[in-house]
């Protein structure tokens, strides 16, 4: 069975997203982002696009495809576009926000519980807050954090994340998270549609999370997100049929669970792949497989000042062979720091 | 692990998939329907639906989502139709036609290797036809279709698929299996498509297979396709990236799976859905779940004069408990016999 290579890679993957941890005891301290607000009315385009390579690859790429008389010409039904979340669309230190959602439930569930809050890892994350996950043992969180995420309904599990991305805000950058999407990139989905793209999200985050905030946020319905899920089953109750999350991993949408995800689910190659890190790799492999036009883009957080500067040594986001083949190949890597003219756009 | 589950029922089901062979003996004989053409153009709207409660209950049901003033009313986005395939949108006796499809397979693949041709099942294949899986032990079939599902690239498998489909002819129908769709049931698509509904195909045959015929047969692009699949694994080859699929089930798209693929994959609650069998029954139970306005059919196979007449002992597309749930709660029934004009429609 396929799964089984899920099984054993969910146990890695999940200690990957948590290995953050030990490098966040600092959380609440992480430099702020002095964002750069405009004050002026959007520009049409890639307006919140600097001149230069990045823009020109992109609106080079969208002028091929649909140009009828070209030789790359893509009928609209073909262009697809598929962008990862985390740190792709919406910032991802000091960990994957999901991860602070995941935590923040550990902590509601321990504060209500005293047996619980006696317990590691309840009792730190207790007595520190987010900074506490940073000092457990990251192996003690990997079964609480996948427990959160079952035991309920899908439908209450979208309350409950909605409910806090409507009220949590981010440890250093003192805003909401759905307002840490960025802007440029927003701007972006926004530009394809235009062009009769359709937009994917191909996130290794939770589908069912990222959904509460990808009409949004995004303009993309919840149909057009791909994520990664827990174990799912259909129940008739006396109050009627519900969808009951389990507290298991089912499909882990990263690497080359992307690609596999993108035929199984959209059943046809896009032509636009975008990523920041090497978890999106087989991704823009996928997309650019030498068959027909397609534009590969990496976006690189090279922006200490307004974001965070991290690629190859960093847990979060590591971009090291995808920076590698970047280049390689010629795809397009986004400065956050020379391309972008904001990253998260005005409040 | 959630894919226990499906592990345990795909043996269940695939026998079930395979049941049929044992009563097509004389599948070469069956009736032939005498389909009626009108010989006119198309009606608008629904008109190929004779005047009756079919027709009104769909309708009515349209006019008052579609009522922005109507207590009813639902925006476009959430207007999301799902349909079976199998017996539902094209025929499926007297066996799934995707079925007849891996048994043609198999058939090549002795006729190419004559050690295998020696063997069971393939030596009865390669005698007797497609009646021939009527007179080999069920059991025996079980490995060798699967394997004929797997062991190549998603790309080669669309392929074959698409070859066999513009070559293959029913064996007793004498049309294209794609000339076997329901001419009322692409209207039906059509007119909802034109009330800004989405619609989307839910099924119990691959995936994959279906994404071939569904844009031209049913207009309704590849990624608002859901169905059963094998097990696939990326893998970048010397001549590019390939998705490889493996002869391993993955997902049995059937029964309570139907519900659990949909919140998966479209992560909202159909407000209609079609069907014709027990398998389709928890999918009709989740759009209609009592949380919002809801319209759950069931094509009921009853004309033996123009299509075949089955419901509650079929091995094909058995209907029973579906029956019983439908009359109870006031589901509409489509009578094939009294509600449709036509069946396939003009060639």
């Amino acid at each position: 069975m396929k799964m089984c290579w899920f099984q054993s890679r969910s146990l890695a993957v999940l200690i990957l997203l948590l290995a953050c941890a030990t490098a966040c005891t600092g959380a609440g301290t992480t430099e702020s982002p002095a964002d750069e607000g405009s004050g002026e009315a959007p520009q049409p385009e890639l307006g919140l696009w600097r001149d230069g390579q990045s823009r020109d690859s992109i609106e080079a790429f969208v002028a091929s495809v649909t140009d009828p008389s070209g030789s790359d010409f893509v009928p609209a039904a073909e262009r697809i576009a598929v962008f990862d979340n985390d740190g792709t669309l919406w910032a991802e230190q000091p960990m994957y926000f999901q991860v602070i959602f995941a935590i923040d439930l550990m902590r509601e569930a321990a504060e209500a519980d005293p047996e619980l809050a006696a317990q590691e890892p309840y009792r730190t994350l207790l007595a520190e807050g987010l900074a506490g996950a940073g000092a457990v043992d990251p192996d003690s969180l990997l079964a609480p954090l996948v427990k959160v995420h079952g035991g309920t309904t899908a439908a209450v599990f979208r309350e409950t994340a909605a409910n806090w991305i409507a009220s949590a805000r981010h440890p250093s950058l003192d805003r909401a998270y759905n307002q840490l999407t960025y802007a440029p990139m927003v701007e972006l989905l926004e530009y394809l549609r235009a062009h009769d793209f359709e937009t994917w999200i191909v996130s290794g985050g939770g589908v069912e999370f990222i959904r509460v905030i990808s009409e949004d946020a995004y303009g993309i319905p919840p149909q057009q997100v791909i994520g990664s899920r827990v174990a799912t089953a259909f129940e008739v109750t006396e109050s009627g049929p519900v969808i009951n999350r389990l507290a298991e991993i089912e499909f882990i949408d990263d690497g080359p669970g992307k690609p596999v995800a993108i035929n199984n689910i959209i059943g046809r190659r896009p032509i636009i792949a975008g990523g920041n890190s090497d978890g999106d790799l087989q991704m823009l492999q996928y997309a650019d497989d030498g068959t027909g036009p397609a534009l590969a883009i990496y976006v690189h957080h090279d922006d200490a000042e307004r974001e965070w500067a991290y690629d190859r040594d960093s847990a979060i986001g590591k971009f090291d062979l995808g920076l590698d083949e970047a280049a390689a190949r010629g795809w397009t890597v986004v400065s956050m720091r020379d391309d972008w003219t904001t990253i998260f756009g005005e409040r």
